[in-house]
């Protein structure tokens, strides 16, 4: 596939680039064939350590610039000076590269400056290749069934950078469309509230008996995957690492022997065929 | 209804495996190692002839069977059959098996029959794995920018299996909650009308300048995207194989050399970095 140039084309090859790479939940069976090979090209990488860790097995002497989590402004901006300098660049995200992560930031950058100065023109002229990625709740919902085999919607908890006013909305546009509903970021250590309102507007228009999916380090040797449902939801059962899927009044449960299967029907009625 | 048991541990690795495989949206850049490797592990593939065309790189003597496109039942019940013989089975889908794929069907056999005659006990004893991928929506995005930088929801506009009024409801409340909504098949041969109502609901809750992405092919050879915005959208731009992008009112456009890029930031105010 061919990387799409962001600004004219004539300004030829020897700009720099820089790859927003999903590397999927985290493990090497979920990686995609594009992820490796940009990796593997990069002369640098970018991201939060542990993201850089867990792709190590692909360092043939890239140059490493670690960062904390929640730097995020910090390593967008780092990586778009990088690729200014004409350096191939691999801003490593977790999951997708444009769900939740580090995808719309770097185009915030370029298009506002997003809460700072106003990114280089050279970053500006900089190639932006965007990898999307396997995201968590796919990972989970492969886990455990497949919850996502009807219409879904993903809403973030992080009051952050969005008034609880929005995601309240979003929340209850959510219940009232019989979603089934991703949660990500549902705690961090600042926040810890939202999940009980989230669950409150999700209880107010689904049976308690709703299953709720809630897993963590997907793919890699400490997932965890649990179920529960909603009125025996235990807010402690998940930290900000979490993601958490609440189903629709359609999904069912298949009791099996190692764990629980769960699905949600293609459909309200079974008409056979489509077409 | 009871839940219906599902592969007790008792029964040991001698029983088939049904793996059903999301390959992503076509090409091999998008693949997983995960699909990759339970494909060429498989000693049978089923699957729409197309899909399974997109694998064939991969094809080392796997038996394959090759079904129409509409045939999805009797695809899974095959696979489940084929598994329930000991043989290890692929049904290949296209983009992620858990998003509007085949898993869920496959679930709905084990549990109720769907709209046929119940699974065989040998086939409920399978081993089944369900292998995500990146799905349309997904690959959509990644070309066009990072349009899902926020929240989204995924809705289909197939009034097959799911009567209009649930699929209109689903609409309004994305519309109410400001989601970007990507429109899973947006049209078929015999409906085409689903999409005109669609939008007509959203461009009630979203100015007519709301960017659009149109997206078909992704990762192929006849890969085609383009953007257009909710008043000038022309439904002779789609058919049943695109997956339709709309934004929310907070998505944003960058002009670029080649196309634009479009990004939904990641919170409604700039406020730094989060935790």
């Amino acid at each position: 596939m061919a990387p799409t140039p962001l600004e004219p084309e004539s300004l030829g090859r020897s700009r720099g680039r820089l790859s927003v790479v999903g590397i999927g939940p985290g493990g090497k069976d979920w990686r995609s064939a594009e992820a490796v090979k940009l990796l593997t090209q990069a002369s640098d990488w970018v991201g939060y350590g542990l993201y850089l860790d867990l792709v190590s097995d692909l360092d043939t002497g890239v140059r490493q610039h670690r960062f904390e989590l929640g730097e995020e402004e910090r390593r967008a901006r780092h990586a778009l000076e990088l690729a200014a300098e004409g350096r191939d660049v691999a801003l490593v995200c977790s999951g997708d590269a444009g769900i939740y992560a580090m995808a719309s930031l770097v185009f915030e950058l370029l298009d506002t400056g997003s809460s700072g100065s106003p990114v280089s023109d050279a970053a500006r002229r900089a190639e932006i290749v965007v990898a999307p990625g396997i995201s968590a709740l796919q990972a989970a919902a492969a886990r455990a069934g497949a919850p996502l085999g009807h219409d879904f919607c993903a809403i973030s908890l992080s009051d952050l950078l969005t008034p609880w006013d929005v995601i309240e909305n979003r929340l209850e546009a959510a219940a009232q469309g019989d979603f089934v509903v991703a949660l990500y970021n549902p705690k961090s250590r600042r926040r810890t509230g939202q999940l009980d309102e989230a669950l409150e507007i999700l209880r107010a228009n689904r049976p308690g008996a709703t299953p709720v999916v809630i897993a963590a380090n997907l793919g890699r040797d400490e997932e965890r995957i649990s179920t529960t449902t909603l009125s025996d939801f235990d807010p402690d059962m998940v930290d900000m690492l979490t993601v958490v899927i609440v189903r629709s009044t359609t999904t069912r449960m298949i009791q099996g022997g190692s764990r629980p299967r769960t699905y949600t029907p293609r459909g309200y009625e079974a008409k056979g065929e489509r077409p």
